[in-house]
């Protein structure tokens, strides 16, 4: 099969943890005889520094024209990159924003997985770490705060900010479904967090997932406050299968969700929306403190490669192959800096990359 | 000295913990020769039950000439009880957010300590616990999302639902003054919270908590966005010292950090406005389901009124009789169920508040 692939490599460690996804994807298209074009796609600071926007019309044409996209990072540090003292739609962050709204990409999925391997970075309690936990948020990614309204006035002499959230049962129902097809394919059960003791738009929420809900008899939902899912994604991980929330829950649970793992440089994401191309970029950001000396963890980008063949390119084999080769990997002992562990192998950003598509 | 305190007993566990917080408070009396005056004042459920709504007119305006307000906890089970059945605006949890605002308390202030005998509680990984942690959320409670308009309509029919974030620089002000002061009390930083690469309310705070720092040399400011901020909490919450954000992001950030301490029973908060009354309230709710068997922790009640004293009475000594009790009673080795260990001696809720009073 042949495929067209826009490659964000971004800033920071994005162009490093690219690389090794692609000498992984490569090594796919060998096993299997196909073929993946890759498309260089300028967003974030890099398209800044290029063209003085993070990213153009023509950039997110191209994106939109492939098949999926491949992102690494974008950003840089506040106060040092010359990047932010430009107006924030104009900072590399909001190319970011504008490739979710231009393409579509409704439905962010991040899985947090505790691998047995790296139990021992766990920042959880060891009772807790061993209990184990594998969960996925679904966050919706192109409504409410983010993409409502704002402004900022004087009133009366007086500075006022206001920003507007805003959801409407159509866009709460899309994410919701991807919620319940995406549980039944796991543990069938959906915990939707919202803030209904407070928000008119989390009641919304409530009633349309409640609702859709009516579709999916095997799957169990409960509705969790955002403020008690803070507590019990500490307290017991365990308990959830799929968590369903709106962009800014989304945006705060799923940190807490990766950084409960102790290997946020593990963990994955895709966003999709109705139909092709989805976006596929590792959880953690773009790191530029260690960018350029080969300490980045390659892993999240690779296992967003594979997130990529089995959502977008239907390659369920392929995908699996990707996440056995880095298990694999794991098992023979190899870490990168930040989750390595005594009696451990140490591996290098382009090694690690290496030996996992070795292993396929 | 003479006060009047307002006691709101409220749901669930509410008026079995406020009770021992009032023993504690008599022996304080007694001990000092002081004179505090109880008017209970219904609120929450007991309120709907009673009148109808969960905070009446005439309950506000005993609360409002009172000295300082004592708060159990409000709220039941939705799908139970049946205030859950009445529209949002006449629930519990209306009530909360009624005196709030009918107070002007815009100043929630939640500690997160690890206690040194409960550290085998705490949900982090050990070697975090050992290093221990004390910060103290500074939350703002009367602006934000919380009291925005909001509506639900039909438009070309469809549903949608509308809530809106606003902050003026008046509000953001007065909120950064209140954390400034704390931390010059305490380690000299303040982390400030917010989404300042999305929203435009957040790039008001974050310039307007700038400027407040400048009055404030001897204090080190830093800007931590929510979602980074939510993870630094279970990495490495030993780096923060005072917390400081808006609502709706202080509503999740100061539960996910009185979870990481495993002992939520322990903790008690105040909320406070320009003058008097300030209220106080444990940082845990009305756990209906253990209500009434004599099984709730009755700390974090007992230290709410601690900082009563402190905050409300301005009676240093007195606050620090009540905290050094509490710890003594820990360090005899005496828990509540919540936080029962092996080789730890069982004490009801009754007898928690007996031992604590005995002790001053
Ligand atoms: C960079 C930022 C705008 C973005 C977000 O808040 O969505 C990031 O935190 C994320 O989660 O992908
Ligand atoms: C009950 C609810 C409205 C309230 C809030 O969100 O403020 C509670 O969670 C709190 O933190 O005191």
């Amino acid at each position: 099969m042949e495929f067209n692939i826009s490659v964000i490599s971004g800033d920071g460690i994005g162009p490093e943890i690219v690389r090794e996804a692609k000498k992984v994807l490569d090594r796919i298209c060998k096993k299997y005889g196909h073929t993946f074009n890759y498309t260089e796609v300028l967003m974030g600071g890099v398209s800044i520094d290029a063209h003085g926007v993070p990213l153009t019309e023509e950039a997110l044409r191209t994106a939109r024209e492939s098949d999926s996209v491949l992102l690494g990072a974008v950003g840089g540090i506040v106060g040092k990159d010359s990047w932010y003292d430009l107006p924030p739609q104009l900072r590399p962050e909001a190319g970011l924003l504008k490739i979710r709204k231009g393409l579509g990409l409704f439905a962010n999925l991040r899985p947090a997985l505790l691998y047995d391997e790296l139990k021992a970075a766990c920042p959880l309690r060891q009772d807790i770490a061993e209990a184990g936990f594998d969960l996925i948020v679904v966050r919706e990614l192109t409504g409410g705060i983010y993409f409502g309204e704002r402004k900022t006035e004087e009133i009366d002499g007086v500075m006022t900010a206001t920003d507007i959230l805003k959801y409407d049962e159509n866009e709460i129902r899309r994410i919701a479904v991807k919620a319940f097809e995406i549980a039944s394919k796991r543990r069938n059960k959906v915990t939707s967090v919202d803030k209904s003791n407070v928000l008119d738009s989390s009641r919304l929420w409530a009633k349309v997932v409640e609702e859709t809900a009516k579709s999916y008899p095997s799957v169990t939902l409960e509705h969790m406050l955002v403020d008690n899912c803070a507590m019990q994604l500490v307290r017991d991980p365990g308990q959830f299968d799929v968590i369903l929330t709106e962009n800014m829950f989304g945006d705060i649970l799923s940190d807490e969700a990766s950084m409960i793992t102790g290997s946020i440089g593990m963990l994955p994401s895709a966003s999709l929306g109705e139909g092709k191309p989805g976006l596929y970029e590792p959880s953690h950001g773009a790191a530029p403190d260690i960018a350029g000396k080969d300490l980045a963890n390659p892993i999240a980008t690779i296992l967003s490669a594979a997130m990529m063949l089995r959502f977008s390119f239907d390659m369920d084999k392929e995908a699996d192959d990707v996440e056995n080769a880095v298990k694999a990997v794991l098992r023979e002992g190899y870490r990168t800096k930040d989750i390595m562990s005594e009696g451990c192998i140490y591996a290098g950003c382009r090694e690690m990359g290496t030996l996992i598509s070795e292993r396929i």
